[in-house]
């Protein structure tokens, strides 16, 4: 298990979060850098990304830039909520597990979070909540968000997500998407602006927490309502939750350089087939347990738990499930063949040694 | 009046925030995007960004680096409350008037305002409230906010703020400073680091809200406890406000370039200088109102209401209080003298057409 | 100055929540205490009492009973609004100064609290407030709060009240009616059901808290919509704030007993009636310093600092504001005239000793 | 299945928020109606309620009285908690399912909910947090709060709640007890205040929700703080919290009757008693599910489907679990023998029919 003599990959698989910022985006930065603009949005660079918005979905969509996933979230929820509603999520979803209770401090909703073994809600599973429905002792299922590409790195079908959302609006509710790695999602189901649409607009989706972060960004995501009736009050909202950037061009410019061209798609088909390139270099090795090829652009092996250390201090990345023994894995934007046979190397060594 | 003819300014007075980020700062940002780092914070350069705010207050200081004024703020407040509490700040305060109920829904407090002239609390301010002290029916005043410099462009002396805090603590109440200006305020008091602490350190601040944005970088602000013992929910506040970064080299890398050789200082030097060469370019013509010299970066002058809307459609600033014909004047780090003279040429203009 | 050998009244100035429960109410509970009956409101009782209700506003209405007037405010407040909105309010009223920061924390909100020199809001105030509409960094005017009796004793016309609301509505806010005196309010402008529709109902006032506890009640409040679209959340919101009885009986029990014969008004006109009485009496003593004969139940005379003292130890009542030596007398619906003449005395001899 | 020619008992067993109140503290109401009394609990009422529950724990206690049982828990809560923590309870518990999310919305914190069978808590489903607490994206474990008896209408043993509290505590989470029930379960567990602290004070509670309303009060629950320190900012909260009763000697009167003489335990022990007799009277009766004898006041049989509707249109009771037939029968401390007779005689007819 001496991994001392092998060198790590130059890229962790620790995270897309560790990842740099693309250069086409970083070029766009210091392009947006020309004299004066008005703050908060009211110059052209943003107007411009709006429009690239309403392309990509093929209609007018009301797009809010944000800091953070975890502020998009929140702005989503805040947005959609009425007072004593409650949002509906998996256990496992970063709104429930990864945001500090943002959302109950916040929004001030309780949130229902119901286990799944696959990070994908059920329509069933709503239906199971109709119940509480009028009842005044009991917090209103108001909101369902979902997660695409989902926390474990599953993915709705358009179809079982179409089938989700007219369940929810049958009983009441809307439809966030926490899209943090929407991205990975599009390329994973087509890689086109239609297969966003299948399981976004078609598929009934009211509000999008749409990703760029992790998707070679330097920072900034975007609230995209579907629903344009439901933005009424999300400008004041977005300033009221932290989350409206005074210098918004940058943001904007980002987004630009990300859906020009493709990019957006690009990067994110790359990290999804590097994951699967990491999954075809580890998946024999013994004493690794996986389930299969990536959907997306992670793995989230079982090992040996003083492989685990082991590895780690050689190149870090996460627990994912440290009772099980889990860890994950992700592959990022800017992921190499190289990258992926170093740490291929290291696994091997850790496993067999 | 007519301004047609004129070339207005290539940079507008519209705003510190309008401003676009310094050519040293973005060279860090460029510099930054090597390899992968460790998110969240976890990463060299983030740690050589606390060195630098260590050596500037001449101690150990926490730092958390924010996304916003308003998240630092939101921020600051949330951690150093408890339930029931209040802030006391001033009617005219950004937490008051320019954050949307920010703090109200997230640090869940009461906001008290109190009449100022000049954008400064004075002592006795906080003694008659004292009688709210301990009687249930009252939310407690448990912190004191101030502006420095303030939202009308004066500046607190070391020794008024020093008197400020002493009176606070000795109310129970904790000291938090938005220095969503700061830069401005420690070039005018002296533009040395010893003239920062002498009215932070010094007067008994215990949390900072520190700007970056404003002063020439892209986004960005430090929360900085002086009082450690008060930053010990801090992470998971951060988190929990929606204001932790996940990349966040690049915050701590335009931090580490504004800190670096005095930078911050100059560009806020330059500001000020450069509102005062406003200052003097305008005084005297006829029908415009100012009420002296500038302290920091911004004029508050009263012209006549056809000249502020002719004035603005032709190089944009902020209407200050329509009511009394009021508008806000203010320089950047990146105005320059040929600016100056040319917004001047505007204003006689409008004012002698 | 000497007060030991005067016996002081029997029933005190301090406040109508110091009185106790009247017979006739005391009488309806033991009578409710029947065996069982559904919890949370589903029974006969209140039934019985939204009637009651409904023929005092002569139209159907939707009424809620909750614990309290904080409870009724802040319910009705946050049924009203939604993120990022405020709340308009005057500097001295009970939710912006003694309810502990209630409304902040529970219904998320900030108030906007105005000056007025008598407890009462003036449509050109609600005016000032326009520039924020509309503007992302100001949290938005979601609805106007008045209370009548004002907190100072005095009266809005039922003219003023629906000028009020004319303009409130015309800005696309929403107007609540603190009511905590509504009874004293109603005595005093004719003592009928007439006279209180005409104040809220004809006036445009949307939801009512409707106060029990100080005229005559044990415990109990209403939240009265009368415009019942707003009341969609209302049964969920009241749980989630704290404000659902279980054992509902006992309070609509209470409802029922007060509004029973007028027993509600004629409560209310003996403690206006009777602060009238204290009035004449103290009105001619030197060294009084008294606004002219109150318009509802209780007096706020300045007052030689000594003699306020003394009078307190003797029989006690609350300081209104100390830096003026102002205090407050309060008739109850028990107090009698002997109490009158006997407090009377009390001053007169503090005053002249 | 015909139960029209019976009939039902005179009192249901719906629940013992159906009940009425008892004689003895009807009749302290009455007697608490002298004459006035200063408000908000400065009177000698509740001076000596709070008498009577320092002698019940054997110390000094900290005791706030309050509306509701719902109130009683946001109140506690709010006390105990800093920004960023979670609560941690069991998923059926009455904090995460009957309150309306009133905890996440009014202490803003998240509620970890987890599985148990039996609605108590282990200490190892404790342990199974602790890789949460220090890292900063997920809300911090920061009491415990469990039920006694539980919703389900268990008991901890001393023990078992000791042990639980110990791990707690060595994790660094205070405990709050919700005991809307507790005198139904101290009469279980011995039915004296040695048996009361025994599970409280000994086993290493924080602060109690002190039930009166389900045991024979019309309304009135306390806050009790057997950690002293931890009420430090109790009175803000409760009013803040809108819990603060103005006319305060009404609950501290009946708070005084029902522990006085042992009015309280006599009450539970009776509703206990009876419940144990509706076993025997219904265990044997085929068709009827039932886990065994009750331990405290209520059973929760599985029935068929028809005789649960044709059951409940004859005397009203609660569903439980509706997707598993399983209902609620709660006895009282006003059931008498012959509703027991009665409701069984009905079920039997039920069940035969």
């Amino acid at each position: 298990m001496d991994l001392a003599s092998l060198p790590p990959p130059s890229r962790t698989f620790s995270s897309d979060n560790s990842a740099g910022v693309h250069p086409r985006v970083l070029s766009a930065l210091a392009e947006a850098n020309e004299g004066h603009a008005l703050a908060y949005g009211y110059d052209a660079v943003t107007r411009r990304a709006d429009e690239r918005f309403a392309d990509l979905f093929g209609r007018q969509v009301d797009v809010y830039y944000v800091w953070s996933g975890t502020g998009a979230n929140v702005m989503s929820l805040t947005t959609l909520l009425g007072p004593a509603q409650a949002v509906v999520c998996t256990e496992g979803s970063h709104i429930n597990v990864d945001e500090t209770g943002a959302p109950e401090r916040i929004a001030g909703a309780k949130l229902i979070d119901l286990p799944t073994p696959d990070g994908k809600l059920r329509p069933d599973q709503l239906d199971a909540l109709a119940h509480a429905i009028g009842v005044e002792h009991h917090a209103q299922p108001g909101v369902v968000s979902i997660t695409q590409s989902t926390e474990l790195g599953t993915l709705y079908s358009p179809d079982e997500l179409g089938a989700l959302s007219e369940r929810a609006h049958a009983l009441g509710m809307l439809v966030h998407l926490d899209g943090a790695r929407i991205a990975n999602a599009t390329a994973a189901l087509g890689g086109t602006a239609e297969a966003l649409r299948s399981f976004t607009v078609d598929a009934g989706v009211d509000v999008i927490s749409f990703g760029g972060t992790k998707n070679g960004m330097m920072y900034g995501e975007a609230v995209v309502y579907l629903d344009r009736s439901l933005a009424r009050a999300a400008k004041y909202v977005r300033k009221q939750v932290t989350q409206l950037p005074s210098k918004m061009r940058y943001i904007s410019a980002q987004f630009e350089a990300l859906l020009d061209d493709g990019l957006w798609i690009d990067n994110a088909r790359h990290a999804n087939e590097l994951a699967g390139q990491l999954y075809k270099a580890v998946a024999e090795i013994p004493g690794i347990e996986l389930d299969g090829p990536p959907a997306v652009n992670s793995l989230y092996p079982r090992l040996p738990r003083p492989a685990i250390g082991a590895l780690q201090a050689w190149s870090p990345f996460y627990d994912w499930d440290e009772a099980n023994r889990q860890v994950r894995w992700m592959a990022s934007w800017d992921t190499t063949s190289d990258d992926v046979e170093r740490f291929a190397a290291g696994v091997r060594q850790a496993l067999d040694g």
